[in-house]
């Protein structure tokens, strides 16, 4: 699927356009209420945001996945319980701790959900709650359900940018992806910038729809949808704990065609999720692999995640670096853990366009070597600024241009599958962001 | 094995205790060779080493192991040849091009061996060549046969370490250890600094010993000494083309205990391989994860690189922050990956000797925090020196303590299998190393 990333001179018209994007599906209503705190684990105060997602009526179609880590959050735990309720009414999200491994972790997202359902007038078990944050420590759930009232209150149709602002964690920037369909439309938004090698779905990603598709179908297409998108990044191989894609309709609108509602939401899953690649903690240049040839889809989305996860190939994009050894390090590396007997004799690798290896051997000189380093200057998305205090940050908030460093291998079986996978450079920004996160 | 690192308080000392190991054993000889030369691939002058080790009479007994990389180099794939021929002389290294991919390299590495064998007078198949450096250039074989006659009046019997010397690339210091066995030894010496995940040996490895072991039990002592060892390390999960771990005997003394021999040769392998991670490009803290009671040897090192591979909890460690979510969440993305049905009820984890987690959840209080930061401070190699020109050097040149993060994960399945894994934090050091290291 072709990449319809936009283009944004600054934060001000990116914000524009995101604006453009966020009206909500009929039926949806979002708020949100921010409060201070102090966690038990490590006392420093915090601020943390509650995010409402209400739906004006309780629907019995929506279909959410979740992370594959083996120790999930609560609210996985707990979320992963709805799917078999009859209806649901809100999502009740936190930024700033995930409940992830917390003693009473699913007493507190449970606590949190009912006072959330009682303040609605709806079930307990239509309100799914989702956490993103530190992993360990407790939610401070005297504090969240004092504040709740405010997020009830603050509920407003119209825009999802508070919802989309609203959970958000190291993300530079808010996400919001839209899609018309008939009369209906779906709006989704995301947060994730680090913890990002999704198996399952992205760390947060919400979807709204008034477009009236049936429980069943939207849980086979959302399952669909998230293979060739949020399951085929990587923005640094680490799988979150808290991974959710939660998808409901509030089934106001007639859907008119559901082969184009699939494609909808495909299309806003892809944007979604090249949206978090694009904001990953520290990334400079988004790495675009295409796999084509190769004996399967797994094996292809396989080796393209193991080059965009190679550290000595990450730290040369960063760098304008064509070392394309590193390149071929990590691609034999995959294929000699995985596959070692696999025939490599008629795989080829193009960077930027220009033909770099066939037949077992580099095809380099000095002339194609200047046009991979001004290819890969050119997807750079900024300039690394000079660190302040030890620190290095993005100069910039927004989306700066579209491009990728644009990798091609082709395995040389004819006829075989074919991969896209989105991954990003390891840059000093990424190492300041996370050298010191929590502290 | 327990570690039996060395401290000392600067370079001098250490270059003092590295001549007290480099005793060469009966029957060897080295010799070093360097020059200018330009490559073609990207014309920038540069330095080449010739490190030549030979034997003062060829031996059959002699053992060697490689990388599993899928696109192995032409020197792996000669030296996987002569492992069928009858005798072994001399050993070629060269540093700066690695000849892996590059066109032609096969015929480089084979006229390489073909002139040292005939400047020793000995047969070209009992020559065993060896690169290192940049993946894909060609190797200026010109240049190297004009150096070689240098190398060869250099050979000289008493000390290894003009090779420990020549051999290295990005490592701050050389590599030397030694083990005696009745009236004879055997003396490693080791190069490697990144691209180290070794799935074999790591990068370039050169045991020589005189004592007399017959090819056969030489070869299977090697394939067992090296899985605890250099199989057992990560500094940044690349798995380099040229792994070579290559092991000689000169048969001048007679072995009196081949049990005292085997075991002589794992302490040798297990301390070169941690002084590779302990010398690792940017490493300012190694990290020792024990993993006991697991389902098997293969599970819990499988565990243990997870966690030492893991970006997030690597960053974590070099801000010594004990962010032990980072941890939880790397253990259970791999085993939710690879043991889906596992169960983890009984997973304890403790970090500097302090219980961190049990029951399914965290075991955090803020006088704990303390203790895991003082860890980690403790385990710190060297303080991050402020960027001179954007770039990050360490300021250290030598191995300044000999502690590890201590990580140790119980499985909860009492009575089951252990491994022990060596890894590093990920720093800005390790990105300045290479985001520009080739250009």
């Amino acid at each position: 699927m072709p990449s319809t990333q936009m283009v944004f001179a600054d934060r001000a018209s990116h914000r524009e356009w995101l604006l453009a994007q966020s009206a909500l599906p009929a039926g949806f209503r979002v708020g949100c209420s921010r409060f201070d705190f102090t966690p038990a684990e490590a006392p420093k105060p915090a601020r943390m945001t509650l995010t409402l997602v209400a739906l004006d009526r309780p629907s019995p179609d929506f279909a959410a996945v979740f992370t594959r880590n083996a120790f999930p959050g609560a609210p996985v735990t707990v979320g992963r319980g709805r799917l078999a309720g009859p209806a649901l009414s809100a999502i009740i999200i936190n930024n700033k701790i995930s409940n992830v491994c917390a003693p009473g972790g699913t007493e507190a997202a449970e606590r949190v959900c009912a006072e959330t359902a009682r303040l609605l007038g709806v079930p307990a078990d239509s309100v799914l709650p989702s956490s993103t944050g530190v992993i360990g420590w407790g939610l401070p759930v005297g504090a969240m359900l004092s504040a709740l009232p405010g997020a009830v209150a603050a509920l407003s149709a119209g825009s999802v940018m508070p919802a989309a602002e609203g959970i958000v964690t190291t993300d530079l920037y808010p996400k919001v992806r839209r899609a018309a369909v008939g009369a209906g439309s779906i709006v989704g938004i995301a947060k994730g910038a680090g913890m990002i090698e999704p198996n399952m779905a992205t760390m947060l990603v919400y979807l709204m729809t008034d477009l009236a598709v049936p429980r069943a179908e939207l849980r086979r297409m959302l399952s669909a949808a998230v293979e060739p998108s949020f399951n085929s990044i990587s923005v640094d191989s680490d799988t979150s704990t808290s991974d959710t894609v939660a998808l409901v309709s509030s089934g106001r609108v007639p859907c008119p065609d559901a082969r184009a509602f699939e494609s909808a939401l495909a299309r806003v899953c892809s944007d979604l999720a090249e949206d978090v690649v694009r904001n990953g903690e520290g990334v400079r240049h988004v790495i675009r692999v295409s796999v084509v040839n190769a004996p399967g889809f797994g094996a292809a989305r396989a080796l393209g995640k193991a080059i965009v996860n190679a550290p000595l190939f990450k730290c040369a994009v960063a760098g304008n670096d064509p070392n394309v050894g590193r390149l071929v390090q990590a691609i034999g590396k995959h294929v000699g853990a995985h596959d070692p007997g696999a025939d490599l004799s008629g795989m080829r690798m193009r960077l930027g366009g220009v033909e770099i290896f066939s037949g077992g051997a580099f095809r380099l000189d000095p002339g194609k070597e200047a046009a991979l380093v001004a290819h890969m200057r050119l997807a750079e998305l900024y300039a690394s600024a000079p660190p302040k205090n030890g620190v290095y940050s993005p100069p910039v908030d927004f989306p700066a241009h579209e491009r990728c460093v644009e990798i091609e291998v082709d395995f040389g079986q004819f006829g075989g599958a074919s991969a896209v996978v989105l991954g990003s450079d390891l840059t000093h920004e990424y190492v300041s962001e996370n050298a010191d996160y929590r502290s």
